[in-house]
């Protein structure tokens, strides 16, 4: 398998679901979605897919811009999508989006959307080729 | 679109995914995931799925077997993914499975299962049925 | 001290209470006590109970059915009982039952009911009988 | 049934008692249990005993003076016993008791302990008797 | 007080520290903070500062760039400050810098950093000048 | 430099500040602050305030009277000023005060105040002179 077909095979392999309800903990004074807990969540979905994809060490180097959309109510349903946006010698870039639904119909639109850099690591904690030794 | 046509439809919808990194926060003394982190894990995916099914206010009845098939060491990624099992008249039941993986291959098993009930209520706050108006 | 003197000597001293408060953090949207929140407290107490029956290393293997017979609505007191039902060879199995309190009067009844089952470990990591070595 | 009795009856059924496995989420850098955890944790025995007390709405006054006996390593059960202490016109004193215990054998001797105070409140959110309208 | 002055005095009044010590149950499985953590509490440290300089309701808008120049252990103590950085008409950017210190000497030195941006709403819900009635 | 100039030296070193939001997570079924959320955050902070001061290992002896002249409200903001009162042979004595401020206007006043004590810990865990071998 070549290398583009290895990132394609990698990157359907290293998608990510996270489905949360937004409890009245996990809500700030506007009875909506703490933002901060919003990326504490995106970080660990971009951080999963990222380890996905490359099944080795790494650590985060940049949360890029994320763009709250609109506030998240209470007593809603959300998902969490990450998937690799961009594979580098090093590195990985993951988007996260996260999409809400009400609970008491189908309908599911896109609320907050961001990416997160993370960088491999060799047994000598320097950064090493994301995709080195990897085959399917 | 009849009965069992929008049940399969539904249930298709409801499938809901949580991946999850079983961070040292959330474990117990042997360093393992605390069996009662997961269980409230599990709880939310299979509250979520049966949500999805009917889109109703639902209240949880019992939480049925939960086996325990292995424990989950600290530094490992886990997807729980939560099913309908059943559909009564006034009740769903959901299955809800978790995969463990390690984070520096691809394989993934199933270490923890169980199923959990819930009733779908009406505005008088009675059991209503579960998919009464639902159409597709 | 015979064997079964001995049950029921280590059965009194495990039993296990936890008194808790539902403060606004521990409820879900419909502003009770959110189900996996009581899964995880009872796992948690019929844990310490087993653990006290027989001070060994010991392992879940299932939380059996649990009833949520009513919601528990925040700004109430909880007290979880956990209590030894069964005692097999290198098996315990725990009742945990919760209890629920108003603030404002004595009344206390029960809400959720479920058995949890424990395996004994020995030093090889094996099954091990439950009372072994345990005297008075 | 006289002032005294009534106080002795009440002291009885408010004894509070919370059991705990000290978790690495719940520990700091010396791997022993964060004394604010600690605190929080008696805190909380502490108002629920006093609360069954006199079942009247109560705000905490102080903390008074906690003594950290010693330091309770990670991988340990403890149980908290709040009493109450003292009975003033308006005001409860709540004694709380931090008792651990190794899992693998039964001493448990007392480690931490402190007194609570809080003051009951009417209608009018003033001060008001602590038993005024309680009666057995 | 002219305008230019104003947002100087505002900016003086909206600094903001928050320190902490990465216990364990802040970390993720290379016993280092957990980036997500990192993330949740510079976007509350950035909220208040925002809220300080401008007293009016706010929303996030984005989280900019957040660069994570190095892991920071558990076992040390940290130390937030967020800063107005920028002054729009409806909107506020500000930078939080996290800061490290080993807990057994004095040396402080930056390790995450990132700017926040919120916009001010009226009555309305709509964008508001951020300082439009504010005076000192 | 002498001894009472170190002393001062390192007390304007230790000073350590905190702010949070009061959100729906923190508070208690009264909608303010759980006193015994109040109490862990001050203990944090007393204890980075005293590592801060000595740089050396520290244990908590124990939390002196916490006043809490006022409940705080959800939707306010808090900070905690920690700061060191009191230099003994080998033990240090903090104060903490936790003001409220409202979050759209400028007013900040006291709410809570207490004291903490820590002892310094030599390498073999024996109590050690606070400054014995700090200088500046």
């Amino acid at each position: 398998m070549n290398y583009s077909d290895l990132v394609a095979v990698r990157m359907e392999h290293a998608v990510t679901r996270v489905t949360k309800t937004v409890f009245p903990g996990r809500t700030n004074h506007h009875n909506t979605l703490f933002g901060g807990e919003a990326l504490a969540w995106m970080d660990e979905a971009a951080f999963i897919a990222a380890t996905r994809f490359c099944r080795k060490p790494l650590v985060t180097v940049s949360s890029d811009r994320v763009d709250f959309k609109e506030a998240i109510p209470a007593g809603t349903i959300i998902e969490l999508v990450a998937k690799i946006e961009h594979v580098g010698r090093t590195s990985i870039r993951v988007q996260v989006d996260i999409f809400v639904e009400n609970m008491y119909n189908d309908d599911q639109h896109k609320a907050i959307s961001g990416t997160f850099t993370f960088v491999a690591l060799g047994p000598d904690r320097k950064p090493t080729p994301v995709l080195g030794d990897m085959t399917v």
